[in-house]
């Protein structure tokens, strides 16, 4: 993160407050006398609360997660008068215009629905641009060798429906009005120009909680394991830009759609649960400790018994070098069910990192292999974005691929 | 309301502060202090308050509206041993015990994720049945005669997918994944019993905003003119008994489902969009007034022309006697469009009522003929429900109908 902050989390507690100006850094203040948890900002506030535009990194990735997020993957459709690249340009240069409005509480251009754009609710609105587009548009050179789709895993059911893509749009805010609208507005503003391949919808517990690591519907608590801080996100995360001088400030996302099988899921006993991930579901705390941030021992035994099975989800997730960590930033779904079933829901698991190949993959590739959750899991979508670097004012995302 | 209430609103926020505990009452006391609205409650509050389950009347409907609602129809499916009339019993059952546990914080039994319902953030569970349902339990006459479908209006569009059903879980929150594992926990444990129909999921804006009316996507401020105080309640929608005892208590819901041709609708100037509703779109104020409460003046008139046209949405739909009053809690709907479609929106409209044919009716037999707002929204969907009266501890919904 380009703005000096040492602790993810402080600073974004702390942006946040910053952000609602004098009314929410007064209210949290009296908060934190009463007792409180300094992120329990008032909910008009968190309306209010604005996530900076501009920046050598785009928002969305670093920031506290909100409550609601939109991915929605569109493809370029052929123009008569235009070329690809010339369309991706205006696309790209639209949405930037579109979201360095909305994202600071200001109609787009036009809005048509100008109130809604009032309340930014922490919107952010991130861009990428998917591995197949570079050869498209005739630029395949500038493509970051980083920004590939992983290989076929055996745990995989991929569906086409919820896979690839030529673009991104990852919208996140606090309420679902202003992701609504937002689509909308960036989507019409683009109409002739894409075509919608997909959308998911997801979401982590209401505004305001952001101290706490949220819980996925399988009932984990699930985010303890992450980078929060600037040093962590410069080594894993950001692009430096050495492969391609115009990434630089970029990062690679890895977009997976895993349903949960909740149904036999709901069949296991607590024990066997917490064994298959080697947390506990009430604190989170490891099998081989009491609170959520204790570090696993992976070495404890019992009777000869290790504590935590090889085979847990984090005994095969955890790093097996430092060069495997990324992000995760997962948004739950829960969608109607096709008939018969009762439950359509998972998580929409987004990893970003400088390089799939030696972060995400590997890590899959074990967990493909044996991660005891596999019973209960299975990816059903994929797809891999190119996160453009931030922009500055008066330029535009992906400027400096298309200049 | 049997609790002794003169006005709604201010109520709901009372009991929001109180059901949030000392905590909440010391962090609202400290807010106003700081010059915040009173319902500006921290969203840690908002986590973890609780709307009572146990009334004359269910939780859900004079509730002030959460973020979240989950409306999801199911039908009866035949059992080998046990008649429809039984079944039927079962499930209610198993929704109160489910219900009762989990509006109140605690997991329901056996529940299989128990931390998720830890944050109860306001959840109600609400449960209705359809008109055709009492004849197929042999309860046909028991059937309130207010409890029948509206008839076909000119206007409707119906999607069999968006009609009808046997029985109505209405799930608010202000927590989407409370609404998440509350649906899942109470339609699977009617699993065999039921078969689902259709759901629909729809949005507010984020909780602590309560005090405000919401907007829909479509930029308006709906929810103005409203049913707020005890005896509205008492007058316009709680049923008395009259026709059917074992009816006191409840009251009916007009579900329908209302697709906003958005499309269209942006293509609109904004002058034309204030005159089809007949108030302005920043404020909600009424076209002859200047504050959202001001009350619309229906006789004033420009050079002979009437400044809220007489097809204006709210001219319409205004009651056109006292009889008409009923009770508007509608949700946003935002889901996947079909193919080539940028946006598929709109509204749940949900109505609770006495009566609809003397209420809903009416006024939607004006809407259809000249509504100015025809033009850019269709009804798709509508069913109708038997809300059931409330539950005391030891009961169960649903028994003064089946005992
Ligand atoms: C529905 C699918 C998944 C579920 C329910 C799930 C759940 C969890 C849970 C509960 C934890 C422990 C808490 C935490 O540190 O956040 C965790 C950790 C982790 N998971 Fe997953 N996970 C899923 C899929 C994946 C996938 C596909 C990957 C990567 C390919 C992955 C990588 C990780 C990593 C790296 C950690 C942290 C391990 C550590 O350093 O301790 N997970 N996951
Ligand atoms: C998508 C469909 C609809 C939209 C966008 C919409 C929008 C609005 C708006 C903006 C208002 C003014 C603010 C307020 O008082 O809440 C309003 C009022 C009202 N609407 Fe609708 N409405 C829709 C459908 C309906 C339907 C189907 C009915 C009933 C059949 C209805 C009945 C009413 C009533 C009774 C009022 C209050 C009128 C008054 O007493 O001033 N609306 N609506």
């Amino acid at each position: 993160m380009g703005d000096g902050v040492t602790d993810g989390r402080f600073h974004l507690n702390r942006r946040r407050l910053l952000a609602g100006g004098a009314v929410a850094v007064a209210a949290g203040a009296t908060l934190s006398h009463s007792g409180i948890a300094q992120s329990a900002v008032p909910a008009e506030a968190v309306d209010r609360a604005v996530e900076p535009f501009h920046g050598w990194h785009q928002a969305g990735v670093a920031t506290s997660p909100q409550a609601h997020a939109l991915f929605i993957a569109v493809d370029l459709e052929p123009q008569p008068h235009r070329g690809p690249q010339e369309t991706l340009a205006a696309v790209l240069r639209l949405w930037t215009s579109d979201a360095e409005r909305l994202t600071q509480g200001t109609p787009a251009l036009a809005d048509t629905e100008p109130e809604l754009a009032q309340r930014p609710a922490r919107l952010t609105v991130t861009v990428g641009v998917g591995p197949r587009l570079f050869d498209r548009i005739g630029l395949g050179n500038r493509r970051p060798q980083a920004v590939a789709d992983p290989p076929a895993f055996a745990t995989d059911r991929l569906e086409p429906q919820w896979c690839g893509g030529d673009l991104l749009l990852q919208i996140c805010a606090d309420d679902p009005i202003t992701v609504a609208h937002t689509s909308r507005v960036l989507l019409k503003n683009v109409r002739g120009m894409t075509r919608q391949r997909w959308r998911q919808k997801g979401f982590r517990q209401a505004a305001g909680s952001g101290a706490h690591s949220m819980r996925n519907l399988m009932g984990q608590v699930d985010g303890t394991a992450n980078i929060v801080d600037e040093a962590g996100f410069d080594r894993h995360v950001w692009d430096d830009g050495d492969d391609q001088p115009w990434f630089a400030g970029g990062t690679t996302l890895v977009l997976r759609r895993i349903r949960a099988e909740m149904d036999t899921w709901d069949e296991l006993d607590r024990t066997s649960k917490e064994l298959s991930v080697g947390r506990r579901f009430d604190s989170g705390a490891p099998l081989t400790g009491s609170r959520e941030d204790d570090v696993p021992d992976f070495d404890a035994a019992e009777g000869g018994i290790p504590v935590i099975p090889p085979n847990a989800h984090i005994a095969l997730a955890r790093p097996h070098s430092d060069d495997e960590r990324f992000l995760r930033r997962p948004y739950n779904y829960d969608d109607a069910p096709p008939a018969g079933r009762i439950t359509d829901s998972g998580l929409i698991f987004a990893a970003y990192q400088r390089d799939p190949a030696v972060q995400f993959t590997p890590v899959q590739r074990r967990l493909a292999a044996a991660d005891a959750l596999n019973e209960w899991i299975t990816t059903i979508g994929s797809a891999t974005f190119a996160i453009l670097p931030g922009v500055e004012p008066g330029g535009y995302l992906g400027q400096t691929l298309l200049s």
